[in-house]
């Protein structure tokens, strides 16, 4: 089964320093153009479906790049605007073992999608044809005309009967200090809105204030999640753990919370080329397991491995075909296939 | 002491994405090229052998590219012929941990190697000039005419006194449904004019149809490998097993069996950083073993370490000399030399 | 005015030794995708209209790599459909001054487009959808297969009230032997089915064995095209004159007849990075002059413009916008805007 | 005799596209780092002075980066603040014959130095320690923080007794509409701090509003700039005319004025590989020369002849030596030296 | 605190095959300078203090280079000279897993460190500018002017109330047969001269001939060190213990011996990206906990960790700050910093 | 008909900055390797003969690399020795337009070759097999050892019946002040051994001090080669002219001497992509021409196309075979071919 999901979200170009060398010591830069909204409807888009992204590029060069790059990944651009002077830009610089991955990030505010006037999307249209709209917390940290923006979709969304995904997604450089007691009035705005929710036990401590006598991250989730899903009157919920290892390996384990009960994949451990997009992965494994109808089981199972396949390709952007997945959920180690 | 070894076989281009992108998200490709006979032949040159390989190139750039890495590879080009139009090609994308390496042949039936006539190569100059002669299962699987051409060879020089060496290498792809029972009589015919084989139990058991109450595969080997060198009158017969690990990393196990005894080297374990081509390295260990008369205990060694060394090195073609491989055998990690 | 647009044709990969080394000398390899009607839709989606592919690509990391080219070209893949096994690749090295550009190709007739089976493609779907498709002269050397499948479609086309466009494209070494022979009867056939032709003197005299007693090449085509036009009832005809100098550049005119009269564009000189897909930028540039109602004197200045523009653009598929290539036709050449 | 000059001005990461591609078709960039005080200072660092750069960076990856590279270019750091966040980069893709290249600037007003305080700097220290200190008009367009530093280091120089260099460089972008009479009182203010001004009658007539009856480009030349440098008190202006041809060539002709006489250089005509910064290797070809104390002549063809160097090389930072430039002042082309 | 600190030593072409190629295999190299001088001087810039380099470059483009990557290193170049014709290369292919990385150096007899005169630097006034001048035993192998210049600088750091720097570094190929016996009494003249050296236990026992009869390494160390230091009159000595593991990691302990007590850091297990250059890292970060006056815990840990760190980094000079480094003391293993 | 062909002389590693860059701005280099012999008998073999090199090469890395690419090109290894520990290096930066290309040479009198023993090369051997020996005059200017080997070699192949070719080329900058005085004794005694040689009328002036009242460069060559001819007694003798101009590109001509009449080639003008080693692609031809018994204009045609082709090829060694030479003499400038 087909659906058509879009994404409200900002794209932005991510420079990255080829190999292990720093921005002083190289010359040279891989670019490539990303963002939740991209990975997320570009993975769905592998996965069968039908993926839009809402947002605005600038006139320029740039703009054309990103514009021809999500072309290039199947998502449709029926929704992209033109207009604005500025597309927001990270540099990445990859750690080694014990020395950390670097970002910096310029000039977001000013970018075209951040500077977007109300009124500039065609939100009716948008509700009406799509089956799913997601939503990142990200963009929440912005201004008042994306959060103006990102509610009048997720709005006419439900209205329209579609199901609203929201993503919890909080970057605590954006928000400055006392960030979370600044964002909790966005976020809740956008939760009592979703169908669905991606986080963790984490974003109900810290975004949304709530206390747990718990002390294992488990036992805080098992415990938090369910008061979320009742408050804010959300159907389904899911996310993951991360553990991080030295040598370049980490472990995973997601979860689902639905009607009630709690679904957790096996715990995945696995070597790591490319961290960034894998939770975009999760997302869209999980949407995916919903509208075919999955068992929970298989949903979160399937969420959890598309996630562990990011973290093995280059890019912020998820890859993985249907085939590719349920294989993988299978798989032993194996030689070449030739 | 230095042999004249010949490889009948066919050469290919293999072109291969840098780094870990897909063919979709890069734009460039490294080139190389190789086949079976062109590792063995070359791997002997390294060890201080004369190489040459018997073959068939198109008479345009490819080929011209193809002949120049040959010499370049320190194999004598002289049973090198030039005519037809086509060069087999294949697409190697690198895997990433649980991500498999992925690989795309093109155009193979229709090459210079695959439709040269009979009659094209000097087989009897050949036998005669050469030590040994080396033939690779993979190219029993192509059509009449290669296979022909094997058997002319084959035959002309057991009658000159030659030693003929086949591998068994079996490629599911290549033979299509049904494929073992449409191989095994070629397999058996060049079997009967073999003087030494190299295959492990499951080429006994799935090429040969033979059967074993065995239920490890090392007793399955110790069952099938005498019955077969009884079964084919074949002196000697050398193969590995192999075990694939998380984190890019093999084990693997040479033996040898000769005069109704085994042999078998310890069990290597190590990082891989290209793994086509090791199996040629391991043939061309064993056979530069029996050629300097190591006992069988050095010569099984000698080639699981010429193996273990190819897997480090980046490309089909194993580059390490006989200085190189002693000295890995009895190597314990260590620093930089210098 | 926003057209739909549908090409017939085969996709290649394009394997470009980078700089001036040959095969021989390099190691490594830039690839593309294109076609005939690949540059010629992509150049149209780049002008504003909808630009539809029908092809046929495999499914395999090839045909992946080549879906995705496509898609971030702005082409709609629509009617892309997926079997086969092969793609048609070529491989470009790079002449310089006195020393020419080399092509060598490979597997072009067992690509998945050459052996696509009738009735694959929706034609009736297609020919009431599409303003105008377009058919390349090479598909017509491929087999009898393909060359139905262009009957078909353009019969549909006709049928339906869309335009048939034809591009005599005539590959010498496609046909063989008494090749125009062969092609007669095959470009005579799409002739007379065709609204609007892309052709010069030389197709009519050496495809269609039409004689004149004019000596150079300007007479030449005012004495033959008219004729052409009036036989085969074809409303427009538009082509070039192409000479090339030492150093890297070229010269080119375009001229279009409709109505029984000539126009020709002024002799444009430039210096020249890709010559390769040139000449579908000018046809691009025909099909947008008469879609959008310019003059013939504007039309034809505007593709050969564009043709020029292609012939500066790294690749074969064209990139200029309508603002480029208008800024173009009154360019002298300045300072770095900035 | 080596001499001391400061220059105030941002320093700016450059992203370039290799080769010809566009930015859509391209994955990777090269990156340097420029601005018309790096050019300048470090064009006389090669010249055997000691250049000082007077600017802000951020304290991030960018920031490291350009301070390594300011470095590398033998410019000395003492001058440099930290602080702020953003730097300012622009993109650009390389244009080939009729198709232009494209600059695309991202971020400008919000980099470290155009929101440096005021105060930061310490003017005092500078302006009794350098002999020379070199301002540029694209600054002033930029705000009245940046203005105002420019105006207390440009009179705390003057009050030193050291030479206050401007150069009237423009940039339409900047300014937006009605951007000259915005300007004009901006850069008399500076005009009237200046003892040496870069500029030609163009700057005259549209920054500064004069009038002349002449016609030919140099005709007014001689009418205004011995007008302005009566008016604003400037005892030496200087500046060149450019001419483009297609095929890769421009020609550049340089002029001073000093004490009431002209003097020209030859017209030099060359291949360019890298326009930008050639007008700042003129700049420092003139303050060298005033510093060596060379004849008129001989000053204006060194200026020249650095400029027409700087075309050769790429990046924005002129290279050659004294000693390159006075052997080009004689050079016929010759072949390779060895 | 910032000091000065100089280094007496030579620079290095460093001629990096890329990837895991050899040179028979590749056709490209990556560039780098370098040299015990070189790292230890530049990574003390990195922390906070001057460093000046000792040393002669020749006049040419691969001095001019050497020239460019010192400063970019903020390395002051003020007692660098120029002459000679020669600098020292050498060639590193890197090893992958039980193959070994390999390097072949050039032509370093000849270099112009190693034939300059006696009487060519300042050493007087280096001696009373500078708190610490740093020796390396790689430079007693040259010759015998070197050997003169080393101990004349030496002498007059020390007479000047400067800090003795001595790393004893001993490359055996650069003293050939009977290597120990010859170098003794250069080594031994260092050491008298020192207040400060690096070492370990093998150095004592080869070098200087020191007997023992402890058997494990750690014994050893505490036996022989303090004995070095009461004979030689050293204040501090320090060194590392590192031991290598397959899969690309190693493990390393440093230690400092000060007023006769010792002190370790932990044992610190790694993945090496890039070893060359680790033990220069290790002695700048005890020199900054010497300077800073670190207690001897945090000075042998902060170097351990300095050393670490730089086995992360490409190239051979280390390039983490003082707040990087305190970071990776106290750090486990973490997510992306966003 | 295909004759065998040895050169004495040296290898030497070409490490070229890519594109324009100079050593002090880029960060990676190309490599090769080459020399007059290697150039020479790699371009004899590409024309179908066998080509040898006598000379010696290092037993490390950089001998292994250079044995390796002088198999890909062809040439028999045969006589190649191995020892010694340096191979002579030298680094390329290209010029553009009016910026010269720089050569710096590192270590050249170190290297293996200079410092091969006498007796090492079985020259008795080498003079019975061969039926041309070619020298080089570069060599002449190394040492006493390299210049008895070359006289040794050159008298053994005159006694053997073979043919000696002597290049007059001569490199200032290896001789030193007084060159020509102390080449001339040396370069007198080659050419009295010389059947054929390589040289124009400034050699004639300069290396052999002879004098002429003509004043252009024709009459010279008119009135002093036939004296030469005379003097030394050698049949043949041939050479080119060139002249350079600004905008990449060159004029030649070539010119032969034989029994008493002078035959000129056409005069070639064409862009230059690589200067080197055109002058081997010369000789290359000439010899070519002379097996082949061509008529004298068709061989100096041949030899000049061969030489003008080489211009347009990367590196130092010609790659053009017998066929694309001849249709190069026809050509006139073409479309692609496909």
């Amino acid at each position: 089964m087909s659906k058509k999901i879009a994404a409200f979200g900002e794209v932005m170009m991510r420079l990255q320093v080829p190999g292990y060398e720093s921005l002083s010591q190289a010359s040279t830069l891989n670019y490539t153009f990303s963002g939740t909204g991209v990975n997320v409807t570009s993975a769905l888009a592998r996965l069968g479906h039908h993926g839009y992204l809402i947002t605005r590029l600038p006139e320029n060069a740039l703009g054309d790049a990103a514009f021809s790059y999500i072309q290039k990944l199947g998502i449709s651009p029926e929704f992209i605007k033109c207009g604005g002077e500025q597309l927001g830009l990270y540099f990445l610089e990859n750690g080694y073992g014990p020395r950390q991955s670097r970002v910096t990030y310029t000039n977001r505010q000013l970018s075209s999608f951040n500077t977007a006037p109300i009124d500039l999307y065609p939100f009716e249209e948008i509700a009406v044809t799509m089956d799913m709209v997601h939503f990142c917390g990200i963009a929440l940290a912005m201004n008042d005309r994306v959060r103006e923006n990102m509610k009048q979709l997720a709005e006419a969304t439900k209205m329209a009967g579609g199901m609203v995904v929201f993503d919890c997604n909080y970057r605590p450089s954006l928000w400055g200090k006392e960030g979370y007691e600044k964002a909790k009035p966005h976020y809740e705005r956008m939760l009592y809105l979703a169908d669905m929710v991606m986080m963790n036990e984490k974003d109900a401590r810290w975004i949304l204030g709530m206390e747990t006598e718990k002390e294992s991250q488990e036992e805080q989730l098992l415990d938090l999640i369910p008061r979320v899903a009742k408050k804010y009157s959300i159907s389904t919920i899911a996310g993951t753990h991360r553990s991080i290892y030295p040598n370049h390996s980490h472990s995973l384990r997601g979860y689902i919370f639905q009607q009630g009960s709690f679904q957790f994949s096996k715990m995945l451990t696995f070597s790591v080329l490319d961290r960034i997009g894998a939770g975009d992965a999760f997302t869209s494994g999980i949407l995916h397991g919903i509208i075919q109808g999955f068992s929970l089981e298989k949903t979160v199972t399937f969420a959890a491995t598309s996630s562990m396949l990011a973290h093995t390709v280059v890019g912020d952007t998820p890859t993985a075909t249907e085939k590719e997945i349920l294989r993988a959920m299978t798989m032993t180690a194996t030689d070449v296939e030739r």
